[in-house]
């Protein structure tokens, strides 16, 4: 019957799933803005070469990717880090340091669509720029937990690690498929690494280390210089009042990552349990500037939705709706004024547009939810009064219309 | 310096831009839920075809259009409608009528950039389906114009017409090109109607329709009948308590427009004035659906700030931001744990991340337009203090922490 769907891997959001989404997201970014971040929004097509220049060419295989009629290859961005950087120095290198921006935006990506991975996805993030002291990094690290945890969420778990500390153990294992080893360990296959470096000595102790989840053991590996830096970070975490687990093993599989690296999870989402990832990153060389210290995250937007779902998270109820009835053709006009009054003051009116029966009336005000019904009749008008219907319990009240307000 | 610049035709937001767009974004939002419209999303892309079953194969050369890896052709949206008719029918028709749903997006268009016309733009807009009462229609007008007021706009003009008046005093000239009129009347292009209709006789009566701008004159040209239902809409409009002007001129350019429609202009703007266009169409069939009335608008939501701008708006504020500051090292997990604090109560607070003196904390407060700077230092720290300075009036004060947030 329908001619024409969406395109696969997309969805529409109905009005009752943009209420959850919009009311999820403000907690979001009133975190964010609390914590001295501020909004930016930045073109959904981005010149191709600024994420090839980030990602490698490899990128162009999953991004939607197309051709202007100059010839210029556009693509619908697949990540919101490297337009942020764009910005930044085309316009905002002369703002105060430390900058600190947040987006939340769409972004596509162009690969088989499967349960929870959407063709066209949200996030939301944020990048800090111009400091690199410990105490910055771990209140990026502690934006992006109570981001989350005003988000509604009881059960996540923040895993802290260092990319620097990770190579460096790559390095003493003398190996040349470093890069291979990051892939596996991104992946968290352990079984891989293994056997990718069983003949070298010092394995074992490597697999220790990547198994290591508290910091005092790190000393069994490095030197207290080399563990120096993370260990600050997770002091000041501590300041910050964010808890956290110490991972070794995160890699974060994108080579502009270094230093401090962290992962939110949700446990409840299972394969697909990571919320949020992020750290420090050096990506502004590439595009050709001048660097910068400069870390953030991105936080997956349909995956915090679908958590707090799973968590059983008790979504705000829908705004309430008010629904004016007329009695009969002669009274539409007042039921409408009245209604004028009442959008006035701010309150969500629904005002009868099809001339139905006042049963008919109310099952529509029944099926919209409408917690009151104001029937609007001829007697009571003329007497200065409407009829207030309770639509959850049925009570009727006869009420002055100028106290109207005070019940709704 | 910087290898790859945004697109052509996109533009970049930055915080101060957002702060705006967001304030006026919001009061926008709460007129449609005020008038019981709730709001969907549809995705950036949707097959091709959709728009061109709309309005015609011309529209592939204006959208950003390109295959996807089977072969179907994908556009960026170029506009909402559509798109909002598709998910209707896919998954709304069982939903209470009427069906009022709204909508804030991006869309694309890929023509030439000029002054206030990007290729990437910001559309707010409604559809109502379900129902062709006049009093419905006239609470559809009414949105649009108070959804303009409330943003903030102190000059704006509505007009509202009646197509199948303006197609039936074409038809009384006898000419074969009715669409050709249509389209100059589209752009207003007087001259050009009078040269192509001036063998006609009734050429001058046309003339004067066209130029008609008072409902009584309208029974002039046409009988009470045919134009009872304009009648009445501008009498329910008035029960709206919305200011309006007649124009038999609108012409509305899109083929699938039908019976009332209106335009709001913001006279400031000059040549590119028109903020708001809708009215009645019939979309639902040429998607291969079963008809029902539906009315809509679209209101450019781009050209509404550039109209604010012009009218003087003086915007909100820009949100509060307290700057916590420690004198000298060992103060700094103090500092932070004080902004933490504030931070729950809902402050947004910015904290020393970069170990400066003092001053150059001042100076960073002072230009990152701070309220306040909390000076957290040793001695007032014992005794339970802090120094608490207004970054206006340069005022200082000495403040009890646990009164602290009674002065912010």
């Amino acid at each position: 019957m329908v001619a024409i769907g969406k395109p696969r891997g997309t969805r529409d959001f109905t009005p009752d799933e943009m209420e959850r989404r919009r009311a999820i997201e403000k907690k979001m970014r009133d975190v964010f803005e609390r914590y001295g971040y501020r909004e930016i929004v930045t073109p959904t097509i981005e010149n191709m070469s600024l994420f090839t220049m980030k990602s490698g060419e490899g990128i162009v295989e999953e991004t939607y990717a197309f051709n202007d009629k100059s010839g210029r290859m556009l693509a619908l961005r697949p990540e919101l880090t490297a337009p942020a950087m764009r910005f930044y120095l085309e316009k905002l290198q002369m703002e105060p340091k430390p900058l600190k921006i947040y987006y939340f935006g769409n972004c596509f990506r162009y690969d088989r669509p499967q349960k929870g991975r959407y063709r066209e996805f949200w996030q939301m993030g944020c990048e800090l720029i111009g400091s690199d002291k410990p105490e910055a990094i771990a209140e990026l690290i502690s934006t992006a937990y109570f981001v989350l945890k005003e988000a509604g969420l009881k059960n996540v778990q923040l895993r802290t690690g260092d990319l620097d500390i990770l190579r460096s153990s790559i390095e003493k294992l003398g190996v040349e498929k470093a890069d291979e080893i990051m892939r596996l360990i991104d992946k968290s296959d352990y079984e891989g690494v293994e056997s990718l470096i069983e003949e070298k000595s010092g394995a074992d102790e490597f697999m220790e280390f990547l198994k290591c989840r508290d910091f005092k053991s790190l000393g069994k590996f490095f030197d207290d210089v080399k563990i120096k830096r993370l260990g600050d970070v997770l002091e000041w975490l501590s300041v910050f009042g964010t808890p956290y687990i110490l991972d070794t093993s995160i890699a974060r599989g994108l080579d502009y990552y270094k230093g401090i690296v962290f992962e939110i999870d949700a446990p409840s989402l299972g394969a697909e349990k990571q919320l949020c990832g992020g750290g420090e990153y050096s990506l502004i060389p590439l595009l050709g500037g001048k660097d910068v210290p400069t870390s953030g995250f991105a936080i997956g937007f349909d995956r915090i939705v679908l958590a707090l779902e799973k968590e059983g998270f008790s979504f705000p109820p829908s705004k309430e709706i008010v629904c004016i009835l007329p009695i009969g053709g002669e009274m539409r006009k007042e039921a409408i004024s009245l209604a004028t009054k009442l959008r006035e003051k701010g309150i969500m009116v629904e005002v009868d547009l099809m001339r139905r029966s006042m049963q008919k009336s109310l099952q529509y005000a029944d099926r919209i939810r409408a917690k009151f019904a104001i029937i609007v009749g001829p007697d009571e008008w003329k007497k200065g009064t409407v009829i207030i219907k309770n639509m959850q319990s049925g009570e009727q009240k006869e009420v002055r219309k100028k106290e109207l307000h005070n019940f709704l």
